[in-house]
Formats: structure tokens, C-alpha cells, sequence
């Protein structure tokens, strides 16, 4: 990140009239802006959610509350706009890009970015979800897509995913990279009960044991018990980092994929905007492992780039105040007692 | 609240293209608006930040950061847009409301709300701030310009607050009113060191001796050891209760005016949209008290409504939920597979 930005960011907050660091995550936010962009009073114009989309061979051990049939089902409902994400994404005026990068069935639309790696992945609790190759070619798919947006103006993303079993595959991916077992990393997703989860967590177990995925590889680690979706999300975030844009981290399985693009180049992780912690199990912790800091606690654990799109606000608001808020000396008013100076650097 | 407007918004959730309460608080503010409004798909076109501004005398006793003169100098900086309150309301297309409810100055502005009741507080650590006749007549004035702004068509209101030293009368209400001690009442407001910290939290043990507030009549805490612009907010929250109007709650001032608006009517509660939990000490526990969970975690600080107006990003985008989702029969998506039906309702 450019550091004189973020300085000179870190200054122009200090002349706004209010008490200095009083806007909390938003000051930080501004801060970040600057030096993703490089500028001290940032706009984003245009801002696109990539919605990765793709199967699971995963499911056939019931893992989920939901049938398979259910990704290409919503990635038609993405591409009449009348899913949550495109509903959350038209009030923030950001564009939602599809992509099948691995959907288990022929989908056609003509606003479907069509990528497809394959259809869908293997069972990963009986061997790797699918070759190294398959994976590193969903990761460029990602990158790929990031770079036809950028051409295209835009220079804010926002991460989002369908795929009926992938917080199983995040789980793994999760358990497989950190000290965090699969007892805190697999949740209840879409919505399983108390037996269900069990069995879900003895999957991952499964697919950890059988697979021995090498967590200093996080390609590796992403063949063996990763998703298609979740390859392609990794390259969309490490594209944006290598496009000075910055790309907003949505749920558990967005933040997986945040955690593969930091394990393979750390510095990507300067790129990445917190926007909420969700309900899933294991998202706290996963965030804690990526030094990201959630703006919104909302419960919620849909997905799709929900809680992402959400946060497309404060960004917005981050950069209003950069850009519209007087200064002290602007506006007449005095700032802290001199005698009280040295308390308003807390 | 209508239940049955909320009893129909829960029954439209579940038939909209996510898993069951996937949405989590945004599900849960979408019920809360159907049974404010009765409207199982409101929306809010007219919305308003009432800013109540006033000075305190307690001041004198040198708890705060910033000096009285910032009261006046702030509302004029409201009164020309530069202010954090004006830039954030704008992005949310809320119009800012000022009140001159009791600043220890004379103000004039076209667009300034004259009602002062007084000029400023006396200082509650030697006697009561005010007269139990004055807290009502400020009470009286919230009410009255939410009725006007009511009249002029606004049907969502955000309460917003300036006046140097009101987290002291703050903290010294919600120790009248609560078990929560000056210990844990009283924070850094502006931004104060340790050494005045102690001081503060001292200055409101003995306002609290002094006055003997009655915890069992809010109209006497509010006199004896609150503020005017408190008391104005309060008649706020009440009002736009009555008239059947969401009232977003900022942060710890206006949290304080939202649990006497609570002990004075119970039922307001219901009309209280929670915003954001800020980084004043105490505020947590004082929206646990008053039964709110708040959307947003900013670790903000700064008042003016600020909190508040981020959160009708929010609000909107749990309208537009409402207004604008696919249903799983429209978008031809399956829904949880009925062996595991009995896993949705969690």
C-alpha cells in the first residue's frame, strides 16, 4: 500500500471537526482506501460483485439442508436479478457479475460468464476434490474476470459464491491452513441440525485424513479439499490486490478463499475490506486469523456477496467524509483544551 | 406493533429465495417495520435527523475534553453541511433537523429551530440541572417538531445530539435509572486521559448524591441530573412512537433519552431501531437494557446521529428485501429437502 497516502489520509482526519479517531472503523477505513488507491480522497464509481458459482461432489455424504439442484437454480434466480444479492447490490449500485466456474449441469444465460472447469468437484471424503491443474486454472479464471472488469472502469469488488455443500469445502480449507479443528470450523450453513452437523464435521475429518492436504501448498490445499467457486474467488481477490482495487471479503467462504490469497502472497491481505462477521461457526475466528475487523454484526449466514454488498455503504461513507466534512479552521470551531491535547491521540 | 403485520412479513421471509432467517438481523428489522407501520413492504421516503443541541453546566467542573464554546460553533457547522451528521445524512438522503434547545449562547440561522428553554443547565454537581417544569417543556418541544416534521410528510426519524458535556448527564441518568454504576456509566466522551476519567466519574457520584433523582420517575432523573437536549430527544422518541414512525437510536446520549423515553411509556420500545453499539463506555450495557441489538460495530464515538444515519443503509436494504426478492415458487428454486424440514425453523 502506498504509505505517504495513508499518512496524508491519516492528517486530513485530524482537521475534520470532530474529536480525533471518533469515527472509529470508518477513520481506519478511509485510511486503508488511501492506500489501496493512492489517493486521500478516494471515489468508486463503478463496483462489481463476482458471484462464483459451483457444485460439490461433497454433497453426496448429506451434508446439506438444501439439494445440489439448488446452484443452478439460483444462479438463473442471480441472472434475473431477483436473488438477495441483487437486491442489495442495485441499492448499492454495484453490478452483479455471475460466473458458472464449475456448476454441475449446462447453464445458459446471456449474462452468464460461462468458465466452466468441470462439472462440479469429486467427493473430497473420498479423494481430492479435483487436480492441482483444475485449480490453478479457476484461480485465473478469477483473475480473468477481475481484469475484464477493471477494463471495463471498475475499481471496487466485492466477493460472492453459490454452491450448495461450500462451507463444508471452507471448513476444510480452514481446518487444513490454521490451528482452528474442524470442531470450530464447520458450521450449520444453510441450515442443518445438531445430527446433521455431527455428521458434517466427521466428513471434513474424513476429507483432512484421506486427502493430507499440504498446508505450506495452499494450492494444494485448495485442489484437495477446496472448491471450484472458491479457486475462482481466490484469483478475484489477488487480481484486485494487483490492481491497487479493493475487494470486499463477504462471509465464511469468501473469507476461506481471502485466507488461500493470504497464505499465497501475504501482501494481498492490504487489499481486503472486513465487511461483516456472519452466524456461520468458524467466520470469527477465520477473521481473526486474517486480521480483518467486521463493521456488521448481522446474523447473517446466506452468502451469495449479502453481507459484502452491505458494506459497500460505509465504504461510501468512508469517502464522504474524506471528501465533504469541514475542517476546523473551514468551519470556526475549536478543537481539544491545550491543557488536554495529550488525550486525543488515544 | 400490529402483529399481524408482522405475523404476515415473517410468512413472506420464508417464501423469499434464501434459507430461512439466512438473513439474519435484517429479517428481524423487516418485522419490526411491518409491525410499526402495519405494511408488510414499507418504505421510508421522507426521513429526518433531529439534532437536539444545548450546553451543561456541569462543564464547570472540567470533565470534558473539548471547551462549552464548541456547542454553538458545531451547530452553525450543522446549519452550513459540514459537519459528519450533514455528510452521512446526505448519503442517505436524510435531511438534518437543528434544534436550539438549550445552548448557553444566542444563535440565529434561517434553517436553526429556536425553542431554547433555557440558556444551558445548571451544574448538577452542586444542584439540580434543571427545573422539573423545564425538562417537560423540553420534553413538549421533541414532540412538537417531530409532529411538524410528521405533518411535512417524514415516516422515520433518527435522534442525533451536541452539547460538550452530555455524556456526563448520560452516564449520571443511566446510573439513576439502572444498576449500572457510575463506574461503568461513565466513558471518555470526546476523549478524556485516566486522570480525568476518575474526575468525571467522581463528578457524577456526587451530582447523584446531591440530587437523590428518583429512579422511579424518569421526568425527575431527567430535571435533576439531565439535560436539556436529552430531554428533547426523549419527547423525540415518544412522539415518533405515537405517531407510528421507526425511530433509529444513535448512540450513548441517545441511548440514555431512549430508556427514559422506555420508563416513561414501555410500549416506545417497540418503535426504537437499534444502530450501532459505539465506543463510549457503558453504552453495550445500556442497549441491553433497553433490549436493542445494535447492526453496526463502528467503535465510533462522536454523537451528532452519526451512528444513526449509517444504520438507514440498513433499514433500506431490509425494505428492499421485502419490496424486491424472488420467491422460491417465482424463481422455480427447491427448497430445503423435506427429510430435513424440521432443520428450518433454527
Amino acid at each position: 500500500p502506498n504509505t505517504a497516502a495513508m499518512v496524508a489520509a491519516e492528517q486530513h482526519l485530524d482537521i475534520l471537526t470532530k474529536p480525533p479517531g471518533s469515527l472509529g472503523k470508518l477513520e481506519a477505513l478511509a485510511v486503508r482506501l488511501a492506500g489501496i488507491t493512492g489517493e486521500v480522497k478516494p471515489s468508486f464509481t463503478e463496483r462489481a460483485v463476482i458471484v462464483m458459482a459451483a457444485d460439490h461432489g461433497v454433497c453426496e455424504e448429506g451434508i446439506s439442508a438444501f439439494p445440489a439442484e439448488v446452484t443452478p437454480q439460483m444462479v438463473l434466480n442471480f441472472l434475473t436479478g431477483g436473488a438477495a444479492v441483487n437486491v442489495l447490490a442495485r441499492q448499492a449500485g454495484a453490478k452483479v457479475n455471475c460466473v458458472d466456474i464449475g456448476v454441475n449441469s449446462d447453464l445458459s444465460h446471456p449474462d452468464l460468464i460461462s468458465r466452466k472447469v468441470r462439472y462440479g468437484t469429486a467427493n473430497m471424503a473420498q479423494g481430492p476434490a479435483m487436480s492441482r491443474e483444475e485449480a490453478e486454472k479457476a484461480l485465473l479464471i478469477g483473475a480473468e474476470v477481475v481484469e475484464n472488469a477493471v477494463a471495463r472502469g471498475v475499481s471496487l469488488f466485492v466477493t460472492g459464491e453459490m454452491g450448495i455443500g461450500n462451507t463444508t469445502a471452507s471448513a476444510a480449507i480452514v481446518s487444513a491452513l490454521t490451528d482452528i479443528s474442524p470442531l470450530g470450523s464447520v458450521g450449520r450453513g444453510t441450515g442443518i441440525n445438531d445430527e446433521r452437523l455431527r455428521h458434517k464435521i466427521a466428513v471434513v475429518e474424513r476429507a483432512l485424513k484421506i486427502n493430507e492436504p499440504d498446508p505450506t501448498d495452499p494450492i494444494d490445499v485448495l485442489a484437495k479439499v477446496g472448491g471450484l467457486e472458491i479457486a475462482g474467488l481466490t484469483g478475484v481477490i489477488l487480481a484486485a490486490a494487483a490492481n491497487h482495487c479493493p475487494v470486499v471479503i463477504d462471509g465464511f467462504i469468501s473469507s476461506a478463499a481471502a485466507l488461500l490469497a493470504q497464505r499465497i502472497a501475504p501482501e494481498s491481505a492490504n487489499y481486503m475490506i472486513s465487511s461483516h462477521v456472519s452466524n456461520e461457526q468458524g467466520h470469527a475466528s477465520l477473521l481473526q486469523e486474517l486480521g480483518l475487523q467486521p463493521m456488521l454484526h448481522m446474523d447473517m449466514r446466506l452468502g451469495e456477496g449479502t453481507g459484502g454488498v452491505l458494506a459497500l455503504h460505509l465504504i461510501d461513507a468512508a469517502c464522504r467524509i474524506m471528501a465533504e466534512m469541514a475542517t476546523f479552521e473551514s468551519a470556526g470551531v475549536s478543537s481539544a483544551e491545550p491543557a488536554t491535547a495529550d488525550e486525543d491521540g488515544q
